[in-house]
């Protein structure tokens, strides 16, 4: 016996947790999960996280890892914590892992969607998981500026680094909108993110799709390291997919 | 001025209420939308709905009318309703009527649909709305038994009359199952239908489609006027999408 590490894969509804982060006065993703994983015996002090969501902000593909004294298989440990867990929170997958595995310093990348759709009115069945905006997006206004997202840039005017004094430079691999009906999804693919860095984007990007900010507001921003509009599209609509290793 | 009688499709997420009907203890629809009325001075005892729909089950088309004393335009009225309306309920448009116009009477047809998905673990983002299935569904299954749905039948093995003692027959216009990954979604519309009944034929359809059930089960039903199986299909993955009127 004696405690493994274990890698799991997260999802959860962010609607009602107050971020990823433990604190001691609010529902959080962290503390949920950490309860739950108290019921089976773990006695560890935290466990570690790909990334912290903000409120709101769901994730399909969170990637936390702990350590744990656990005489069963894996598929018994996903089971146990699924028991436990609360119906806004689910384990995907759970692996064995290696002791100096760390889930947020050995990402080489992450993959985050943005789900909104157009309609004047308010739409109980889709608000939950999405943003709806209003008037509607010319998606033609928004591909330029999408495609100026990838490279190698200083992100600085689109968030704060999560380290104070850290680096605000930022890899987009891969940034592309798809459109149905009246859904628009936006997939975005990095090597990390600055805190609030997708949502700023997402607003500039509706912004230009709504004709109300000018079309090079992106390539301005990253060149002159300020974000000349307020405000950040809503966490709602946001979804942390997955989490990329070597 | 004086009262004029007003036709509204209202939409709802039916997660939290107990249902469509007004109930003296529980927070329901049709409570909720009355409550929200009165604060813009109707006065009326009761509103007429298109359908009563189960505790859970959602809705983008539900009709309901009423009389009302109001000065200004439909988009107003909307507007307010809107305004004073939870979150979890949304007027999607309003028009005049007249009237004798009776929402549930008049009804030529009723679209009802519903969502599930097949996955082993349990999908904090897509159970408010959806039922999870395991194990999958074959689709091959499901299109025989789905298509003797179709037509003019005794449905009294699927469900219960919405009058004490009135008929059991109903005619189901189209049924149909879409697959996308691992969802699926059932449309059917019918005249109109039993209570209960939506929710029986996606369980039986679902438990032919795990090999659970015989293909001839909806058939054998439709004859004997007996339903072999218990249960329900969840409530959470059914929505009212549209009413029809001549």
């Amino acid at each position: 016996m004696g405690s493994a590490p274990y890698k799991v894969i997260l999802s959860y509804n962010g609607s009602e947790f107050a971020g990823f982060q433990r604190q001691a006065n609010a529902r959080t993703v962290q503390g949920e999960f950490e309860t739950s994983l108290r019921r089976i015996g773990w006695q560890g002090k935290s466990i570690l996280a790909a990334g912290r969501t903000d409120a709101g902000v769901h994730a399909r593909g969170q990637v936390v890892k702990f350590n744990l004294d656990w005489a069963h298989g894996t598929a018994e440990l996903r089971e146990a914590l699924n028991y436990y867990l609360p119906r806004d929170m689910a384990v995907r997958d759970v692996m064995e892992t290696s002791a100096d595995f760390h889930p947020r310093f050995d990402a080489k990348g992450r993959h985050y969607r943005y789900f909104l759709f157009c309609q004047p009115v308010r739409d109980p069945l889709r608000e939950d998981c999405a943003w709806r905006v209003w008037p509607e997006l010319e998606l033609a206004r928004m591909q330029l500026p999408t495609k100026a997202l990838i490279g190698s840039h200083d992100f600085r005017a689109f968030g704060s680094p999560t380290t104070k004094g850290g680096t605000t430079i930022r890899e987009v691999f891969s940034a592309a909108w798809k459109q149905e009906g009246d859904e628009f999804i936006f997939d975005i693919i990095g090597n990390a993110f600055l805190y609030h860095m997708v949502r700023r984007i997402v607003l500039a990007l509706v912004k230009i799709g709504q004709g109300d900010a000018p079309e090079d507001l992106i390539e301005e921003s990253l060149q002159t390291g300020e974000f000349p509009l307020t405000g950040l599209a809503l966490a709602e609509g946001l979804v942390l997919e997955d989490v990329h290793y070597s």
